[in-house]
């Protein structure tokens, strides 16, 4: 298990900032909770106002495998390009449902997807990320404030 | 100006969960852009899972005075107390009309606020603040991102 300080994430945040700009988005959605913090320090890097925020529950499908739901409130009214973060893609699950459930609700919009950190065996892997986890990431926000 | 660096953050940030915690929250509204990192952390620290956010919109009233619009597609069925998260009560005029509207949205639902900063000229006072502010607050997200 691996602690991953404040420090660490400003400077990979800060990386993906560079990266993820020539895509020039005009809104930010964060996949709640793990996005939230990366979602506003992107916003505020890229000085983006914009920033909406979606979350997934896992239904428990009794009869199939276990189902994600995603809700969302997002409202993308002059809004052309919109990058979508959370800070892994571990089993690639929640952004996979994600992805695919904004670009089938919002045909018109071009959708990008950015993470901290991807895992090689994510069944969906994100347009831009910076570290390849090779183990458990502890989030400082998983750790500092217990 | 006052740096407010994320050391700082993280000490107020347990101090505001020690203080929030006997009011039991089922559930996190954090207020976007400024509230979303301390509603992550307020989050993790109570392991509050339902964590949801909404945002304002500045109306330029051409006749009256600016209105503030709130968006929101938060969903609380089985949630009877809820927690609304934002960095700072300045002119207050965010936090009185999140409030006003949810409660009247949401009316089986009990609302309290909490901030990180309040200031004394505020028109609206959070159920909980942890300082006063009587300076202009460089938060850690509004700098290290840049």
């Amino acid at each position: 298990m691996k602690y991953y300080a404040y420090e660490d994430f400003k400077n990979d945040t800060k990386s993906l900032i560079n990266i993820v700009k020539d895509f020039q988005a005009d809104a930010i959605v964060g996949v709640a909770r793990g996005g939230l913090t990366l979602a506003h320090s992107v916003a505020e890097g890229l000085d983006i106002r914009e920033v909406q925020t979606l979350r997934t529950e896992l239904y428990d499908g009794s009869c199939k495998r276990d189902e994600l739901s995603v809700f969302d409130s997002c409202s993308f009214s002059s809004v052309k390009k919109v990058l979508v973060l959370d800070d892994i893609a571990d089993s690639g699950d929640t952004l996979l449902a994600v992805m695919k459930y904004l670009q089938d609700k919002y045909s018109d919009v071009e959708f990008r997807s950015a993470t901290l950190f991807y895992k090689k065996t994510s069944v969906y892997e994100p347009h831009f990320w910076i570290n390849e986890a090779d183990d458990w990431i502890d989030f400082f926000w998983e750790r500092d404030f217990k």
